[in-house]
């Protein structure tokens, strides 16, 4: 069974690479640790990704707008947040191979001069578990010191509580309303892993929804309820998906209700995205850090109050994932088996690829009229005229393409395409007119 | 001349943070030098803008792809790209007041104890210039070491060479062709400003195109070409535009070729997007380093060879602040003063703002069920129902709303609303039922 799971881990991180989901960072220099870049197809999976959940979280409402904060913000951010104090995990230093282990995983770590050993059992003496900070630190300006020394962010909701105000301000909001942001985040963990589950660099989609104190419950509900149906509508399997609620011991000390909704991983259940209920924690520390007052004043009770805040964070790279993960499918047919990903048509990379049956009688010319036409009504294309038109299909199936579009003599003739759909393999007579309208359609009726 | 420059800036910097377009980032904690954040405004425009680039560099092209490469990458690769020896400032400390300076800019440079003085006349002796490495460094996994420095990459492109065989291989490409990417890149300026336009952190758009060395010439005309165009189509005043071509001095000494897209800011010319011939520099040394044959094998010729390389790199926060820049008119009325951006239509961050134009009879229910109409149909809109109508229309003009649609007592009786263009300020009756496609046609045919 575990062999079977990794094993298709592996096949997701090969297909990754041949088709061009997933590389390697730095692959010609022999990788950086658990570093990834996005090729050709994943960058247009994470683009539609982020615009999926851009689109439902902040431009079809009108109670959520966006924020694009900076990456480096001034350190004393991060010591009010309690990252610099309380971001750590407990690592410990073998005294004969100088390695360092965390503490807590030192079953999974192995010692560097015996790589069969796991540290203690090879003959070095641990030193006592001291606290690791997980921020990448860097400093600013030509001086390095202790003054100059600024973080990458550990996570993006920071940036948030910072422009409370100016948002609030500027935009003209009241509670209950949020603020939105996707943007990288760092840390430095010591056991990144999964393929892009967990890496040290890593893309967040967060928003902070800034609530009266007495609506804390019904918008948690909201948003835990509202995050899980957007996986479900973009056409993750239900049955993958379960909300675990955190138990009192699990809790932030400021937090009074968080869940994580998970997905089963080929390796497990892992979070996908996290809600938690932040109180008004995070504007009470940085308003009496700050001296900057960062209460909402109600023209209606004439009151200042400090929201409480719902905050559903999930991480773009993991959701990709679990996209890609969920899509997958070896169809066993009649004959053969084939490679399939059951994308979403909003969320797979080409929406439509064009071939002409044959690479003569002017087929190859009048497929890349339609190519054009279609792709600059929009639609992401893909022109193949090389192989068989069986292989050119299965190429689109293993990328997720949902719809193949092929040119052959009536099409010359009569102006009319073959459209084959991806998930049922079936393939339809549609006038070259039509096509377009057609895609659109099933679009729309899509189902898993 | 030189107080009206900098009172336009100051103009812009207080428009953007008043409506919402940039804050100064960590702001309630006194700021952190030269950094911003994007507000709701902004990041809408920055999207859009990244949005309009990638759909005409990558999109709407079969012959460039897309790539999303990490900001973290092996050392070894910066050390190859030249970073690590070349990419430095000449700084030099004074012995007295401990400050450090940039050695060819000493005449901007106050002394930190005397900062009426510049260095050098406040007494203290300075060092000889030394280097100083624009590249933040950090490290990467729990222990500080030499082995366990990394940069934070100072530009987009050279993840690009790393992917070269990945990309061409996975996606079946072969020159000339491109892979092009947005992102984050940083470099740790001495004197950056000027507001967003020279910022330590920052994001570009580069593209990397590989053609065979022959076609060098034509490609690089090309590219040049299709930049600046870039710009005039979305509403840049040719004008205010130029193109510099780099003279032999300045020419990186592998270069052929390489040319400024400048635009003339407030602050005078400046360089908004580079257009350069890089050769085979690049490929060429990450292939001699890595031990990886970078060349491509061409099938007609039998032959290998390291294709050429021009680079249109460009900086999105130098874009939406030409946007924004560019599309700032005082215009004087018959009566008063409007302020107004004339941004295209498809980078206004608004599309369409909707009122009722009192507060009762049933004007705003009607005037909140079209704008949601609107939002469904995909228009990014704004509902307002606060102040005077006249009031309302300045708002928009101030943020570059093209159409503001008014709901009056007609709608209620003829389902008939006002639409109120931006830039003539006119006001056409339109069927509800036609008021998107109206807006649509109004997109397409819009002129600065």
């Amino acid at each position: 069974m575990a062999k079977q799971k990794t094993s298709f881990m592996d096949t997701i991180v090969s297909l990754s690479k041949r088709r061009g989901f997933v590389f390697q960072a730095s692959e010609i220099y022999g990788g950086l640790g658990n570093t990834y870049d996005y090729g050709p197809l994943g960058v247009e999976l994470k683009r539609r990704v982020k615009d999926a959940w851009w689109r439902r979280t902040v431009s079809q409402r009108l109670d959520v707008v966006g924020l694009d904060s900076a990456i480096l913000q001034h350190p004393r951010v991060w010591e009010v947040s309690g990252h610099v104090g309380g971001f750590t995990d407990p690592m410990v230093d073998c005294k004969t191979c100088k390695g360092r282990f965390r503490a807590d995983k030192l079953e999974d770590a192995r010692c560097p001069e015996k790589p069969s050993k796991v540290p203690g059992q090879c003959h070095g003496e641990l030193t006592e578990p001291r606290s690791f900070n997980l921020m990448f630190k860097t400093n600013v300006g030509p001086v390095e010191s202790a003054s100059s020394v600024a973080y990458l962010r550990p996570e993006t909701a920071q940036g948030i509580f910072l422009n409370f105000l100016n948002v609030m301000n500027s935009a003209r909001m009241k509670p209950p309303f949020g603020i939105a942001q996707i943007g990288k985040s760092f840390r430095n963990e010591i056991t990144p892993g999964n393929f892009v589950f967990r890496m040290r660099e890593f893309e967040q989609a967060e928003m902070e929804f800034f609530v009266p104190p007495a609506e804390n419950d019904t918008w948690y509900d909201y948003w835990r309820s509202e995050r899980s149906s957007w996986y479900t509508d973009f056409g993750i399997r239900p049955e993958k998906l379960r909300v675990r609620e955190h138990e009192g011991s699990e809790l932030a000390h400021y937090s009074t209700a968080t869940c994580d909704i998970e997905y089963e991983y080929p390796f497990g259940w892992g979070e996908l995205e996290g809600v938690a209920c932040r109180t008004d924690f995070d504007l009470k520390r940085h308003s009496e850090a700050s001296g900057t007052e960062l209460a909402y004043f109600d023209p209606q009770t004439k009151e200042h109050y400090m929201p409480y805040v719902i905050e559903p964070a999930g991480g773009i790279d993991r959701m990709a994932l679990t996209f890609l993960v969920d899509a997958y499918e070896e169809e066993e047919l009649e004959k053969d088996t084939r490679v399939v990903l059951h994308f979403h048509p909003e969320i797979a990379p080409i929406t439509a690829a064009v071939f002409p049956l044959v690479k003569k009688d002017g087929m190859p010319e009048k497929a890349r009229e339609i190519e054009a036409e279609l792709r600059r009504a929009g639609f992401t294309t893909f022109y193949d005229e090389k192989a068989a038109i069986g292989r050119r299909y299965r190429r689109q199936d293993e990328v997720g393409t949902p719809y193949c579009i092929t040119v052959d003599g009536d099409t010359l003739a009569e102006d009319v395409v073959t459209v084959r759909e991806r998930d049922s393999m079936q393939q339809e007579r549609v006038p070259v007119s039509e096509a377009a309208a057609w895609m659109r359609n099933a679009n729309e009726n899509w189902k898993r």
